[in-house]
């Protein structure tokens, strides 16, 4: 919530909604989805095993709530656009399914990439974060995040200075380069790193370096609003 | 509800509790219950199939709340005992298994007698309110009652009265006995029906005017106080 808010979203137009806190509002709409997905459907859907727990197969019936939650509120239709990573695909694929059903418009999904791990694109490329040293938290100091960087973010380039001014790198698979795509905002100036990067002009080094220099850039004010925001969060509370 | 508060329970000693108006209180206790529960004996308890909505399968660990509820609020561990019929022991067989690993006591049950349907006793013997002609409603009129038994209640009496004079009637059977068993208070006098009943001395229509009398002047009281608990229902609501 607290990075959320030092984004810049306006208390006007945003609500938190905490399952556990507006369960009181919640559960009740999450009855009427669950009542019209079966354990075979969840399962079909999450390839969810015996030993699953069943807090687990409810909650999509809960994280379906948000997409007609303005509807109930409001007593009217109202169309929703739900931003969210591939993780939560199914959800919503799921709850477009079932909530046409309960009289309310089908979620519309805008999908976001996900931030790689440090340690490179696996699986879905989600970036854990309890896995500290290929995670950059919003709260790491600048010689952290220096320090992270220069050791673990996983390098498209080659094992050596002269191998590399040969062959060049692979902006495609360095982390670094893929981390300066979500925070280079000018396009000629990223597209030059990636050339350079590529052509072996750019070293893997100098590649990091315009990296650390710009999250730190990100973060030094990232991390002033977010200490601003802690007094903020009751004023983006649903209330109920 | 209006029962209950019209069997005379206490408001200082009573406090009703609803899934869904309660849910901010008992959604993120039944989510601890949740975890420790799988699909896999979930389904080995309840007998779940495939096609089982995801509701009714979180729903033990929402039933499970109001045995440590009083605990939670409380802040300290308090032993609970519940009054349930057969059909709720799975629940809190479970509830039982789990609690006791989230730093609870295990709750104690009682369990009650279910009131047989006048069509007689059948599976698990329990008196079902959707059909119309097997259940007496606490708000039927004394005629309604009457027609009810005359025609439906089940009876462990002979086809003809020569036939009960000559072999006596079956009180294990018929539902009119086994309803007084539940009403008649007087020992004395409900082992004089039983043993009249069984040696052929009391008729089937005899009996059941016994069972239509007893539960008429039942009704009319508790006809009255259930029109007056209408006012009270607030004063028993769990406040949070």
């Amino acid at each position: 919530m607290l990075d959320v808010i030092a984004l810049g979203f306006k208390p006007e137009k945003t609500k938190f909604i905490v399952d556990t806190k507006h369960a009181g509002l919640m559960y009740k709409e999450a009855l009427k989805v669950a009542k019209k997905i079966t354990y075979s459907t969840a399962k079909a859907t999450f390839g969810f095993k015996p030993e699953q727990n069943i807090g687990a197969i409810f909650y999509t019936a809960m994280q379906a709530v948000p997409a007609f939650l303005p509807s109930v509120l409001k007593g009217e239709k109202i169309p929703c656009l739900i931003p969210h990573a591939i993780d939560q695909d199914s959800h919503f694929r799921l709850t477009r399914d079932v909530i046409a059903k309960l009289g309310y418009y089908k979620p519309a999904s805008i999908q976001c990439r996900f931030l790689p791990g440090l340690g490179g694109m696996v699986e879905d490329g989600k970036m854990s974060s309890s896995e500290e040293n290929s995670t950059i938290y919003t709260t790491d100091p600048p010689d952290t995040v220096r320090r992270k960087i220069m050791q673990h973010a996983f390098s498209g380039g080659q094992t050596s200075v002269k191998e590399h001014r040969e062959k060049g790198g692979n902006p495609d698979v360095d982390v670094s380069y893929q981390w300066l795509t979500f925070f280079e905002e000018d396009d000629d100036k990223l597209k030059r790193i990636h050339d350079d990067y590529k052509s072996g002009k750019l070293l893997t080094g100098e590649l990091k370096q315009i990296l650390i220099d710009k999250l730190n850039e990100f973060l030094k004010e990232h991390q002033q609003r977010r200490e601003k925001a802690r007094s903020q969060i009751d004023k983006f509370m649903l209330k109920v």
